[in-house]
């Protein structure tokens, strides 16, 4: 039984609103349940110095959670003067997974940054902000479009992601934090429309995994993805 | 004629939402117009490392804007490493302003952390901030008495802040970005509900400013504080 | 009664010593009573990258206090790797006062650095360093126009400030430490020559300060500061 | 074909040196082809704050690279002041995975650090390190239980790591650096020599990977962490 | 012949002036010619962590430059967030210098901080620094015994230093600005009162220099430092 | 009598073993004794800003020791953020020493950096830092030459340095660590191969030493100077 009541394949309520803050290219608040995510994605007419004159464009991500998104208080990174190696770890997680579905060329010499800010924490923030960043990419490679800066949306494929685990000996689907923080195994996957994969990380909390546990898994994962592909889909019809 | 089409002693329409989030002792949406800052009152139960064993408390505050907050992006102060030397100036300002309304000895030793984070910005953040905040607070001192941990609140005070300033050689009240990066003197008011004044900054940003036009900001700053009182409480009343 | 003795409206002994250090294009130890700032500016023939090709100047300043400028040292800023709050809250509005008194494009292409260090501190150190920094940038200045690299000065008006407050219930011009500390009230006042004002900074330490209170202050700063603007004048002639 | 000539399922040569240098409680340098990897395994007489007084041990990582341990010279991070996002990555993996072998209770309060320093890099650095670090683990622990500090290994487990990836449309075994930098695919799979998973980090570098794909990666995993498992064993035998 | 006129063998005109500044328990401005450092002595009642319970105290020194010290504006390092090679290679000098002057037993648990803020540079900062350090520790350390803090002075030999070098191919005593930048050989010798070395520092700017040319610079030091020796004398009898 | 029965002129075995790691223009690894360090030449084809367009190229280095390369585990530099006081200033020796043999001009418009990286420490670690850089600087200039970038070499001269001290009395040569933490007095030298001095540092650690005590000390380090010349001569021959 989950501690939610959640059946183990059954993702929480997932909401998507599309221009939550004015200025941003794209700004979508993502929901997971109780975790929400603020998923800006601001459009530079520079790119890093690295890739000056190379005819290609970049996509980046910066992920943050407000001090008091958790249940107590973490300290701000600004203030310490560092991000933590958790926060490194998933922004360049965030930002791997969206170059996945860029046609960097196609983009031109631009950096679209994706921001990703934890308003409220309830387990799977990352997930969550990549699937809202997805929708807030596509809002702005929309308005370069429309706006006349590049011909065709260079956007490859769609890419969702959610988080699959091991609790109480039961593959579960979309794990809170009262799961999370009990968890035998915690797996993160990435995919496409496609139900092609992007990134798949998955860590033994407790003791190791099985092969038939790992495909169960990932059974659990496509299905989850699936369902978040068609609600990124109806969010962006709209 | 303000851009806005606001006479000059109009207020931007004001809303404080509580309970915005869901893990802080005390979390406020404060809006003016499109200014929408997020304030959590976090109570922590130790003080830094000077106060120990003094048998009073502290209130500090912290700030912050996301990335996207306004019209271009803004660096991020954590991936940079450090805030901005304007960060440091409010995120003190607002500290002051709250620690005024405070009986530390009351508080007891433990510590309240105000994270005031701009979700987005139109001019007048660090004022919203300090106003909602005390909201925040409130409901974070009603929570220790509610659980016993003090026997009455320690608060002294009820706290407000607006800007005034002076646009194309009129006096205004609560300038938002089109005004403020126009105007010619720029002050911040912060006040207690007896018309007493907390902390007053004005800057000249054209030229200087005469005593005469001073006063007429002082008027306009009780006129829109004394309103900025009636709102909060009436939010607190709900 | 104060501390040293000194009527309310009365100003410590000022001294302004020009070419107090050889290198730099102004050098002015300012001295209130026995705080001791030195004061030099330095002329940059480059902008900040943001002024680039634009045809203007910029004036900035830094401040520092040497570890052992107060009763009990203090860190060293450039050993701990980052400035205190207060310093840059102080340096910051160091910059801004100077910078009301400059025509930034008659200035030209470069940028004047005003450093201020405090060599010895008894409380007013701000409102010293504003005063000195003025005399130092003229110096600076007139050698512009001299060697013939600007045609006239940019300099628009003069700059002075001074420092008010309430203690023990009365307003009183110029706290020194003995007073600041225990001040009610403490007030930091930038005007020009012409009784403008260039920025006001008052802030509560006790309770909430009243109009009337906040009256009086403004009289003995302006009082102050037409006495700081003779004695600036006094020495720019020698 | 492969740039090596190797087999797809080919490991390169395998060397791990124990007593490398002479200090540290483990110290094996690991050579898997031209990656060379020293680890070292210092015990540390306490626990971070976090964890005192509880009873329990920790176990921890640090990675670096050696400036010139690849092709072309990469900034010192020391001189920088800043570990990469990269560094920090692979060290918390590193840790969590040698984590998973140890019981931390039975380690008593007590901390182990593992440093893996890259002196060469041809590739799959990471998964050398972890492959070496545990060797290095075992050492340090053999010689807590030598000097009666401890009275069993807290060890319960073995734990090796292989690269896999997709070269050219082939599943293979260890990419050196020429197969990594143009891999699709690029996976790091830490198992235990029960073959459970530890972690698994698969990541599309070109197009996304099928089920199938993943699936071959997987097998070719488990057939190279068994011969690791033996290599550390004969090596430990010694 | 010397730029300044001086005989290679001829000190620049020393002054040492105690109680330069009010609040340090020593205060002492040094200076050789246009090189002016402010040396404060401060007394803490706390030792390093390393060294609390063991019945002994520490000396240590900081060093800093003013921006404007020199011809043109360095980098203020507290505002770039770190302190210059140079600054440290210097500051480490002086704190060994002085400890070999110290009984640290006899300090008791106590730290001294020396100090060293450069106001105007001519060469030999480093060197003045030392000299005038001393002096400041002696007026601490005097303050202590008559506190009776302490039962006798921890101080067990006198300290100066001086720069030697070799100029248009002839040995110099106490090189300027102006001979330091063009000289072939430097070097900074730390002696005690009884002609003991604390310190030799030479360094082959230009070419290598022989055993004569050694010898020969060692002679002018002791030359330089006995007269300094008497001048600290003098300073310390008035 | 000293702990490792070596008589007082006797250096440790020394080698330096060339080619250590595959990818730097040059690798060596330098042993006296226990101490193990790894120095790499690498050849970049830009020069610091301040150097560009100036026909003349830079040498620089830069030390490191592994945290676990002395008896008890060091902090990792790049986790704290920062380098220690003593990496800073042996690197700066390093630097001098090895650019006092380098033409720049001949070197051309590119830089050399200098990577030692402490494997192992057992006293002397910059000193053999810098006879072994020697031979690094060797293998790259001859590999620019034999690539035809340069002409000629831009070596003007062989450079390695020894330690000197004075242990229980006696003056002796290349001081292990069990030497070096008893020593009264430390003396770091570095030569050319003509007799000449580059650098010299002595430093007192119990008393003060004497005129005769360091000429003695001064003939130890030709004498064992003359050796590593020998030895670099020998090793660059193969």
């Amino acid at each position: 039984m989950r501690p939610s009541g959640r059946k183990p394949d059954e993702l929480r309520p997932v909401r998507l609103t599309r221009h939550y803050t004015c200025h941003a290219e794209g700004s979508v608040l993502v929901e997971f349940g109780n975790t929400k995510v603020l998923c800006t994605a601001s459009v530079e007419e520079r790119v890093p110095p690295w890739l000056r004159n190379k005819g290609r464009g970049w996509v980046t991500a910066e992920y943050g959670m407000l001090p008091r998104a958790t249940g107590s208080r973490n300290d701000r990174e600004a203030a310490r003067g560092k991000q933590q190696g958790r926060t490194i770890e998933i922004q360049r997680l965030i930002g791997r997974a969206l170059r996945a579905a860029v046609d960097l060329e196609a983009l031109g010499e631009r950096r679209v940054v994706l921001d990703c800010d934890v308003l409220q924490a309830d387990g799977g923030t990352r997930t969550a902000a990549i699937t809202g960043s997805y929708v807030a990419l596509v809002d702005a490679c929309r308005l370069l479009v429309k706006q006349g800066q590049i011909r065709r949306s260079p956007l490859m494929g769609q890419i969702a992601a959610i988080s699959v685990g091991i609790y109480n000996g039961t593959p579960v689907l979309d794990l809170d934090y009262a799961e999370d923080s009990e968890a035998e195994t915690d797996m993160n996957v990435v995919m496409n429309e496609a139900r092609g994969f992007i990134e798949v990380q998955g860590t033994a909390e407790g003791h190791a995994f099985r092969r038939d546990e790992m495909n169960a898994m990932m059974e659990l994962a496509e299905h989850g993805v699936a369902q978040l592909i068609e609600i990124q889909q109806a969010a962006l019809a709209d």
